[in-house]
């Protein structure tokens, strides 16, 4: 297979500039200095550049075309490595530059003006660019939805959740919805019967970095192939050989730096745990953005936040901040602390109970935006009435902590948000046969928690992109995406 | 000028993929967990084979071709800049593929069986990898000299060192060699009647980090455009907009860091003051090694080694460390802890009445070895002859303190080693200059020296690369380089 061998060099030869574009995008944001910026800005556009350049090289589309020809001669493992690096390629190469152009000037200007604009509350000045920004995005979908031969919304969810489509997230999010707010009242009514002591700071930076050092180190992170620092917004960023992730300190609430950082551990081991062998290929990258975020909910909510593993954490930070006393951390309130449910407008501080909430409303607005059902000026009223319905908050006049707190429209970022929920519904079914399988509170208690990753190892990142999502689930699970899982769990630890 | 503006145009593209290489090499060296090395060495190599590439594509021949016919055309600052463009292409074009795979694969092999040989002393083992490596930088040298019309080891000087000469550096150090010897001498002597003591430690390194930053804050380092950090062996890295500097602690010897810090300052403000409007073309590049050593040794040597700089340090020192009724923070000692001459085998803890001896015996052997008089066999005697000449010291049998102790000559770097030496003496001449122009000691007394740094950003940072470095010093200093400079320098503070 010449062509095979040809792509494949190919694709390895990109990841290296790829690899060179995760290192300084990590040194942006945790590094350099703010007189740095417009240079790098500049370097690291000429090399996204050229990266495009050479995805879009007209000797691919021959070796595709000639590949395309002869698909019944490569075995399983060549298929899937032709298959994703075609996915790679025709996602880069069937946008005319133009469009890429005009999309890239519209969402950097969009979201540089909305920095402003959301400390203005001004969302007329912000709904004038993001209709252009929207109007981009229906444009980019409709192409995509031509070459894929599928609906618009669908095309720009294929971006970030391979083979996922609208009609089986409402499915999904619609079992979700029946059972969600009544769900949220009843945890809140609940946990307002009792009592939790919130630990009292302030805890100093360096206390707080070796406590998470600790729990990374329990967690299996691979400190010789990668790190910990600080950024304004955590990432999971680097390579597999070399995993950069962050956090950012309160001096007053060490759970809110120590959770995020176990949640990066989660994104981190499974791009340390990537097969080795495929290396530097599509094939060998993570399988999507919705089972990455698996990996990371599963570390953060399924594993860190459950009882026994409260326990541990309660333990070291006992130690950590010399609070032997302190009841704050005795192991049951610090459990509570750990799974305090509160509606709120933010979603990035949202617990795991109304994180959906968020993503829902989010998915019916984007998805109806980009169909052309709805327009940019009906976002406030619509966010404002699922606010009222799912979690009891108006939001009306308040666009700065309502649909205009989050960064990723501003840049045309449609089919993102919905595979944070898929993230918590694919943990949620994972840990139920991890639960099956063996007793996870029980190894959680032993203090080595490596089976628990083996079994991750085994069934979702040695696979990377082997296999679609669907198989990689029912493979592990037994079964493909089944929400119900979900509900248990939350009803399960909540109720 | 149309293929003028092409030719920049193609460099300042370039130089966006030497930014990305810089910062990645910074990260390498400060930054990367050991087991990100492999993959981040085979991107690295990636990108330097397509800058290469890049640097010896087919239509650079074309445009340089046509601007050759042309350059009466072109007004000063355009030919400057053509000039220093050519330069570029020619040091990267003349050698054969062929030739410059070879050269790497030597060069790697040499360097990483040298760090365990070195350690081993083993001469033998060395040497049959040096003698490879020979052989490819005379066959480079030979290549080069024929494009430049020179001899072989002035090709390779020009690498380091734009114009100048081996006949030049021989007449130069020879002036050295008839005064320097009988000068240490002289000082050891004088320095053997008097008292002084080593400041004691333990000095934390973050507090030694903490004086450090002050220092280079009062050097007019710019924080908004490079930070301070920590690798193996110190360096000035990054780009123009965003320097990066680091220095290693010794807890027991805070001086060791923190002159090392205004050593590497010295370069960093170098990078900073080049002129803005040339960035991203080579004429807007410092003008060569020497030039750019002349700036560390400016502020190490001397500046902050003066007397008046010295008092500075030692206030800051003295608060840094709490050490308010230490007799080692007395001012007169300190002095004398900074300009403590002590020969030695190793070159980079040499002071600076010494170093010029490293330097010479190094100088006489590489160009021997590239011009063919002499053979690797031979080196280790001429080594232990000459340091026995300048220092007083033998390395027969000593070869891992002698001959082996430096990492240049096993990647084939040779020319390199005289540009620390004419480093020294440019700094001595410029000094001789200002302090002829202005009252330095009163400026550095008052606290404020920016009037130093004004200075040599009109005459050396703010000119780059538009003229050349006898151009340079003649119009700062009113002659060409002149020796004497630093015989009157080095025994007016030593003797």
């Amino acid at each position: 297979m010449e062509q095979l061998d040809k792509l494949e060099a190919h694709f390895k030869r990109l990841s290296h500039f790829q690899h060179l574009a995760a290192i300084c995008g990590w040194d942006q944001a945790t590094m350099m200095p703010s007189g740095g910026s417009q240079a790098r800005a500049d370097a690291m556009a000429e090399l996204a550049l050229y990266t495009h350049q050479q995805l879009t090289t007209h000797e691919l589309h021959d070796w595709f075309s000639a590949l395309d020809e002869q698909q019944d001669r490569l075995n399983d493992a060549q298929r899937a490595s032709f298959r994703e690096m075609k996915r790679q390629w025709q996602h880069a190469s069937v946008l005319p530059d133009t469009l890429v152009k005009a999309k890239s000037l519209a969402g950097a200007k969009c979201e540089h003006a909305w920095r402003q604009q959301r400390q203005n509350n001004d969302w007329d000045g912000f709904a004038k660019n993001l209709k252009e920004v929207v109007a981009l995005a229906r444009e980019e979908a409709h192409i995509r939805a031509d070459q894929k031969n599928c609906s618009p919304y669908d095309a720009l969810l294929d971006l970030y959740e391979p083979d996922m489509t609208a009609d089986r997230i409402d499915e999904v999010f619609g079992e979700l919805k029946t059972w969600l707010p009544d769900t949220i009242q009843a945890v809140v009514d609940k946990q307002s019967q009792q009592t939790t002591r919130l630990p009292d700071g302030p805890f100093a930076e360096a206390q707080q970095k070796a406590l998470g050092e600790k729990m990374m180190a329990l967690l299996g992170f691979d400190f010789e192939h990668g790190r910990l620092d600080v950024s304004t917004h955590p990432f999971c960023g680097g390579v597999p050989t070399d995993v950069r992730i962050t956090t950012r300190y309160d001096e007053q609430d060490f759970t809110s730096a120590l959770m995020g950082v176990i949640h990066e551990t989660g994104h981190a081991r499974y791009e340390q745990g990537l097969p080795k062998h495929l290396a530097g290929l599509p094939v060998g990258k993570a399988r999507s953005m919705g089972v990455h975020e698996s990996q990371s909910l599963f570390c953060e909510m399924q594993l860190a936040r459950s009882e026994a593993f409260a326990t541990l954490i309660c333990q070291h930070a006992k130690q950590a901040f010399n609070r032997q006393d302190d009841p704050a951390f005795h192991v049951d309130n610090f459990h509570r602390v750990l799974t305090r449910v509160s509606p709120g407008y933010i979603r990035v501080d949202a617990d795991e109970v109304t994180y959906p909430a968020h993503i829902m409303l989010r998915y019916d607005i984007e998805r109806d935006l980009i169909s052309g059902k709805m327009d940019v000026d009906h976002i406030p009223d619509r966010w404002d009435h699922a606010m009222q319905q799912y979690l009891g908050l108006s939001t009306a006049g308040n666009y700065k902590n309502g649909c205009m707190q989050d960064i990723h429209w501003t840049d045309g970022s449609f089919g993102y948000f919905p595979t944070y929920t898929l993230g918590a519904l694919y943990a949620a079914q994972l840990m139920q046969t991890m639960r099956q399988q063996m007793d996870v509170d029980g190894i959680i208690a032993s203090g080595n928690v490596s089976p628990i990753f083996d079994w991750l190892s085994q069934h979702i990142w040695q696979r990377a992109s082997t296999t679609s999502t669907d198989n990689l689930l029912k493979d592990a699970t037994g079964e493909t995406l089944n929400p119900t899982h979900f509900r248990k769990y939350i009803q399960g630890r909540y109720l």
